[in-house]
């Protein structure tokens, strides 16, 4: 039997899909997690209700998290993924030979086994990969554990600033990533909805600024997300968004859904709303 | 008391906006329309169940199916709507001053008659512009009668290939077009969305391509559209699409909230799947 599950966004707006079959549905010691079967999104998963991922669109999220940093980092050797349970953020890493090694920290072990075994096209072979090291831990208080410049790539893939991932959106917590990003390094976070969340997405920005010396917000459509309009924001210590490496970007096109050389200089490109609000800041 | 209204798609994906009040509610000749307040996306219209825009994103929409038509074409005197009922995208029409006459030819007068009561920010002053000229009337015989020539822009603004609108993405109604632009002109028309209606997204690109030398697709984000990404394309005897008039486009900025220099280039800017897919074409 079909059942629709919905995201309710403010108890105004809602997206739902209609799943026909529940994989898994379980409370951990963080949040409520399901998976289920759709029929246009493929599978997808909940936390706490809200959609994180559907295996239709997910690459058009974990793309741009990743690609644009990875793409522009002169050595990302040593990659830091804060979240991302689901894998799908460690799959587009692994794509760059680059990379030596990449530390997953994600707070809720039951989100990666769940995953692992309903999700398998989101980690798919990035579980395997000797360069993967996965730790169950609160990515604050790793972060501000971190020795300084100890990461080349750090990737914030955190749901919300409501539950377990608020944290991720703190003054504190953006200077914890400063400083245990090395020189040459690259920052990319998930900011919220330029439409939905636009104070959220405004502030975060504003934040960076006061901590890094390039602060670039990117966008792009994420259907399971509120509104669809999405949001990312590149920081560096100097490091430069709009010059990525030539054969890294080459190399993905093959592979990718979303992310091309066009991608890269297009989604940095702000609607004008939010354009005429940098500009005013 | 609040109701959910409901666009469901595919019986497998619902969007829904908690309305505060109905403000209008009727069955015209052609369909059931409906208006109603919500709280996060302002008013919003509904024809058929289907959302077809709300105060919060229309403007996505309407900006981008006008201006980069009307910032490139050489002349844009002479400019028809097909559809467009709602006054939104004349109202983004008629802040060229270079447009002398437009034509929007609506098949329903009551969308007209409800927007005009309801939505007065989507018209706003068009209705009063003296250079606008409505015509209740079937779009698709509209333009297998217009003489050859006769439009510098021709912009259809119509809804899903299914119902009433279901004529303005056959070969015949894209010929009709072909014949009616000017050499100088430019057809914009909305493509549906390049994730969930990819076929039709790529086949109307391939029937255009047949008949004009210049098509070009181009993105973007409506939230009230189903999985919110969109698509219009760009078609032309000969006029380029990526060659905006600066001074138009520097005019508008004050007043658009999406559309701005930067926005026009990166419109154009594929997803990779499409681009692969065109390029294998």
């Amino acid at each position: 039997m079909s059942i629709w599950y919905d995201e309710i966004h403010r108890d105004s707006m809602r997206f739902g899909l209609k799943a026909t079959q529940t994989l898994h549905s379980s409370r951990s010691d963080f949040q409520k997690i399901d998976i289920v079967d759709t029929e246009v999104f493929g599978r997808a998963l909940l936390l706490d209700d809200l959609w994180m991922l559907s295996e239709l669109d997910e690459r058009a999220y974990h793309e741009l998290l990743a690609h644009p940093a990875l793409t522009t980092c002169p050595e990302p050797s040593r990659v830091l993924i804060i979240g991302g349970g689901d894998g799908g953020t460690a799959r587009e890493v692994l794509r760059h030979p680059e990379v030596d090694e990449v530390t997953l920290v994600e707070i809720d072990p039951e989100v990666i086994a769940a995953c692992k075994r309903h999700l398998p096209t989101l980690g798919a072979g990035a579980w395997d990969d000797p360069r993967l090291h996965v730790q169950c831990d609160d990515g604050a208080a790793f972060l501000a554990a971190a020795p300084p410049a100890s990461y080349d790539v750090i990737l914030i893939d955190g749901s919300d600033p409501v539950g377990p991932a608020a944290v991720l959106f703190s003054e504190e917590f953006l200077s914890s990533c400063a400083s245990a990003l090395s020189p040459g390094g690259v920052l990319a976070l998930q900011a919220e909805s330029p439409t939905l969340h636009r104070d959220v997405h405004l502030d975060t920005i504003a934040r960076l600024r006061q901590t890094f010396e390039v602060v670039a917000p990117y966008y792009g459509v994420v259907s399971v997300y509120p509104g669809g309009a999405w949001s990312w924001i590149y920081a560096s210590h100097g490091v430069r968004h709009d010059q990525p490496i030539e054969a890294r970007v080459a190399r993905l096109e093959d592979a990718t859904e979303h992310y091309h050389r066009g991608t890269h200089h297009a989604a940095f490109v702000p609607p004008n709303h939010i354009r005429r609000a940098l500009r005013g800041a």
